[in-house]
């Protein structure tokens, strides 16, 4: 997706320019750890406008492979195969940070089954790690059969998979996300998702939950993790963040993690200062993704998963600025001094 | 439509910030005539998002009235009902202007026929002249029923019809275009469109046509004008503008004009310097209405269309910023000399 | 007003270009309600020059009414009939907000009693409330009168009049604020003002008032209102914001009103971050006007002004950018959590 | 003054914000020179405001002495003493650049006899030139009598006297501007004006005269010329630039110089590109006086002055970003091929 | 490189930011390349500080490989190891573009002999071209010595050579450019440079060279290419760019080339508008290089070359922003209307 | 030194654009002076580009003296007399602000013993305090021996020499930095640092100093000073600041000074807000420096330090934008309301 955001504090109504910047779910994630050092790529639909160019630009030049991604020809008028766009305006204390979809009819949303050779990723290439989630599988009929094939064919090849729940209301209901999204658990390796995302995509009824409080119940949260492992009994890891919105720029944030048998809690950071709340989950997935691909501890991986979550908020746009030296230097509760 | 663009001569690849501006045939055309001191409304879609928000203050910050567009609930996801997107980049020498539309599924070709009281508009409200065209009518299968509806109840109630042809081989066939329009015309007043558009619109067949020349033959639109005006001879004003494109910045700039049995070509306006060549046409449009509209002669309509077309484009954006007084300024063939 | 301010939190004397806003006391009123749905206008001073039109168009632009503006020509040169400017800054921590007032000679001041038809505003267009204050009435001798005019048609006419008291040093003394201003209570149906406005402006002496320690004594206020209202028994409300300025970006934030007979507090918002807090006690003003002009009841009210002063303040620019949904939002305490 | 002007080709009216520049007549003069490398300084009104603080350090940023202008504290109100403002928007094309003043009640206008120590700079500090003009003379009252009193006593101390014309209808009439102006001639060595501020400055009326043509007729020039300096004695230099306006963008631009019996004419710089026309005449006059103060020939001078008004023109702003080896280059006819 | 640039025609000394860049001979003709849909890759100097991030996340953007760049650890300082920079303002009408370097010490100059595995590159990867010139051979002995590695290497494994002459008298003197480069030629397949590097570069003397008059004289140039290509049969292919500084902004651009025995000369472009000249050389170069590495006739290869740098000078910034359509396009003689 | 600085947030790697600043620690002390109303100048080496232009204008704007700066012809290459450069960053919340620098072979570290003529300034001009520190002394062999011919000049000349020890260990090792150092104590009348640099520069080994704690024990620091003092009678005055780093925009800030025998605490800044940390030391000196030349008490130079420090943080940049009725208005408690 292009996301389009007025500068500095202003609203989409009044901004007289909106600044351009590349996110989703996975591509956050890939684009992440490819700055952390590692190898990575993102699959998913592009087109041949500029529109298209923006985004593939922007990966590689982290160094994001997208040769697996699906580039369709634009029709010149947005009939189908469009960049989904979001306008999304960063808030201001009382006054909530609002995301304004506008992504029906894109590329990505049209990818078809069969079109990506994943056998060839998962098996000739050799990609130790798949990471996907809820809002993909929502887009379209397709995409969840898309979804589907490729995390059966991960599995199949022996590579990780982990996905994101991320239920979103607008895109589907709470009965299509549960019918879509049972049936892949027993391929899922790592579940990341909130009390919220628990019950709404997997039906895992929990008492008490408002996430607009700001504050999870982690009792709540470790009950129902028990549940779900143990229905599950080949999902490894469960991890989930830690919001409390104090205001649109303050928020206490930490994270807490399952992890083959026992829960670890992650930093707290109260009254964390943050540029641009978006992307901080995913700043967390990958932190934590790059914990368990270098051989971290399950308390180093959450740690990462808090420290690279918090400093992908202190920049706009749904990507990482982050580099690998000022991530380790955080996890280890280093200080906002000065380099110089 | 919102119009987002590079600033400068940037380009939609690379470019860091796009500028917001708004803009649509139609809506230009009020826009303009509301600058100039006429009041003017404009009727199409709109929604209660930020984005539908931005076209409704652009539009009401002139004085254009927006009473009658139809302002539906947006749906959160872009799958109807959203704001049409243009992204258009200003050329730069040898290297031409670019628009990329993303326009499908907007609130505006969603209007239904009997959404919009046009009884109520041109026979209660008195509007005087009713502007629309070729763009609006091949939006959708709902939008070529709206036009017909609305043109018709203009003509009843002795409303001025003007219909710019204006062919966009992506909207429609000509075929498509032919079977729509011509049972149109019988109740259009003023007829705006180069030859290529009176071919593929109205099946007007012209030897020699070149628009990518730069330059309209002349002898063979006038010809065309003939035939048209004797097959349907309710037709009172006739009008195209010339343009000569020596390069994205500087084109050779002119209209040609047939009213009630005479051709009046307006001044020659050669070497014209070109800020931003989108709109232009429409400058022109709402510069000769504006002449009718005050009971000027059609010379002098003419050359108020030129020279508005010709000063509209000395800004960027679609939608004029012109005032009055440099309009007729120039019209007279006033200099660039500095006011103050 | 047009304000004219550096971008972030640059100062004045150092900035390369200054934004363009638009403001003022009872400016900001009309087009905050008119935001939030309502009906307004805004009557005052403008000129036919491109400043002229920058406010005219802004006020427009969200639906405020400018017919009975008085439009003058101007001069070219700047000795009458300006448009007002301010030059303002954002402070920054232990650095206050400045502005730096540059509106002498404006077309608002130089309105003429008897050149506004108040009565058939008030009669005819049925005109429901009326608002103005402390610096209009400042502005120059012939304010004075304008104010005096309108307040009484307005309370001929049965039309709500409300004044906020403002008392600026720089535009005229004690002595001659009162003397304009007690003149006029009578006709006022509600009162806006802190304990300093109160002893300056209508001469109601009160023991160890200090505006500058950022806490209002609220015991004093409310003694205060007490007399007031025993005096002028026909004011049937007073508000008052309650503003702790903590630093240029953090205040605590709240207010106080007196509605027939009771007193009402608002809610305590301890730590508001403040974007630009121009604008922050029109913002509450317009708040419960909204609240009484919709039916709420007095609690209702004065929550809606602390919510909608708050909101304000989250925005550059002295006007608001708040849709309805989002005061009622913050107006019962909802949180800033991410709208998508 | 303070000028402030949208970016690129934006309007005043619809310019989200402006740029802040500074210049003025004389000031422009001494900004110029001291780049060149000579020792400036300027006098005038400034005001202890940021506004103020403004002017004074671009002035000093190149070396421009202020120590003799007069700064005054600012009533924070705009009742006097004010920094002078224009806004000013650079043309495109047919559309002509705009400057609207808002300049009145300013600290230059507000300058009374007496408060310099002409004698002070001329006598003891050794002044060699001084310039100054119509406009500063124009202001108010009180600037036409201290223009009398510098001029003489600038010429009682041998410091050589220049006098720009520049009549300006809106501020006196011709008549006014003649009975100051003329009495002052006497005391004044060099005299810059063309054909119409001859006529409408000193009451020399030629035929034919028509500045908007933008073409002078140079024969007529030079017939006036001749009877000024023979009433005139005095004068040793007369000068003016020709300037034929193609468009905004595109002048045709040279000048033309008497000197102490002989006409020479500057090279003819046809089709000259135009960053920003304001200040060209200033550019034109301090290239001039940098030829004379540093012992060039007359044709040297004209060739001069013509080269940096063009220079002075291909920047934004009415103060010259020109160096002394750009300027030499250019004079001598160097092309523009990239220096690297 | 790194370039920072004054936006518009600002200057380096006023301005109060710069625009960042990225280019180098070599680079901007493998980013071309690579727009232009071919496989390319860059060999230089980096480091491992943001500065040489900018440089590697420029090139991998577009895809241009980076493997095999040297990357070193940045002293913190600037001692070596420096990301090379250059201020480069773009000039307007008179006044000539300016490229001030500060790249002394730049990781690109401290490559030493056998960093690189040219025979890898050459042999193993079968890169079928390699390009290089004369600024990188002058940057240090050390990268003189690199660059004969890299000649000799290529030219055994059957890689195509070019060489672009580019002589710059601040880096070294026509003496140590004579010894230096001679020796290279029987290496090199396709020279590129004017009359003006023939000579200080390789000794080859021709009378009447000016190129300060923006006008080669072609014959003299065919005269000496004649020579050279009789002194060294083994080139195939001499080039060089004609340019006619008409003023900073317009040129009359053009090209000529020799190959294989005859001459071709390019489309003439009078008057071509010039939004940024620096990069157009190289422009050329990567137009004429995909002419052949595409198997294009040597005529379609110069129209390529002088097409490519044209609309390669449209665009800010010394590497392409244009697309292979466009490209086509242009060198068919493709007019600048408007694309929608 | 030139800062080029990513706007807001932004980082280095990817801003499209760097503001532009000028800074350095004397810089900052005479600039911050300067605007405070003294008479101070600057010395150190420039250049006749434009870079070296950027920084002559910058201090001439607020009346720094910069006759007694070195200026050498710049070689268009950088080999030496380069205009000294730091990339900056601001950082936000738990990620830090990051100076990248790029100052090796400026035209500062190129000064010669001998250059300056030192007793012009310091005897004949009666200079009354000279500053100077760390960083100057380590940019280079010749630096060190010009800051030690220019203390002892100012100290035989009777002019009070304050010196900042500022230990930076990428510019030298601490053995060179004390073996430098402790020789010049005997000369300094006033010393500043933190108990590293006393440990680090001058030899003084302390217990338990951890800097990046942010929070120096002020007990060992008074213990080291008395040490100090002991050693070195001659000094009169050592200062300290103390910064507790919250995040990179929330930090604690005072500072501690030892005058003439005595101990005074300034003024406590918890959470005090910060747009831009660097440049806050120098801030404190100028401030206690203005105190000391002002003739106020030690406690309240403290105070001012403390003050203009916390002020100099509130905008960007390192050099002051605060006025002394702002500095006084601080210093003596005043709060943040807005100033209208």
């Amino acid at each position: 997706m292009i996301r389009l955001s007025p500068p500095g504090h202003q609203r989409i109504e009044f901004a007289p320019y909106l600044e351009v910047w590349c996110g989703g779910g996975e591509y956050n994630v890939a684009y992440a750890l490819a700055r952390l050092g590692l190898r990575t790529g993102w699959v998913g639909g592009l087109n041949d406008s500029p529109m298209g160019a923006i985004v593939r630009n922007h990966a590689r030049a982290v160094g994001v492979n997208v040769d697996f991604a699906i580039t369709r020809k634009y029709d010149g008028m947005g009939r189908k195969d469009r960049i989904g766009l979001n306008f999304t305006e960063v808030g201001f204390g009382p006054r909530a940070s609002v995301t304004l979809y506008d992504r029906a009819y894109s590329a990505t949303a049209g990818i078809q089954p069969g079109e990506v050779d994943w056998k060839k990723l998962f098996q000739e290439k050799g990609v130790r790690w798949f990471h996907t989630g809820g809002i993909f599988s929502a887009l379209s009929e397709s995409t969840r059969l898309v979804v589907a094939e490729a995390i059966k064919a991960a599995h199949e090849a022996g590579t990780i998979v982990s996905y994101d729940l991320n239920f979103r209301s607008k895109l589907w209901s709470s009965k299509e996300a549960i019918e879509t999204t049972r049936p892949l658990v027993p391929y899922i390796d790592c579940l990341i998702g909130n009390e919220e995302d628990f019950q709404k995509v997997l039906g895992y009824e929990v008492e008490g939950v408002d996430v607009e409080k700001g504050e999870l119940d982690t009792t709540a949260f470790k009950t129902m993790v028990e549940k779900v492992v143990k229905d599950f009994p080949n999902v490894k890891v469960v991890g989930t963040t830690l919001r409390g919105v104090k205001s649109a720029g303050i928020n206490d944030w930490s994270a807490i993690m399952w992890a083959e048998g026992a829960f670890y809690d992650g930093p707290q950071m109260s009254g964390l200062e943050i540029e641009d709340r978006v992307g901080g989950g995913d700043g967390f997935a990958s932190g934590f993704i790059y914990g368990f691909l270098t051989g971290k501890s399950p308390q180093e991986c959450v740690n990462l998963g808090v420290a690279h979550g918090a400093l992908l908020m202190t920049t706009r746009g749904d990507t990482s600025m982050i580099t690998l030296d000022e991530l380790l230097h955080v996890a280890k509760g280093g200080s906002a001094r000065i380099k110089r």
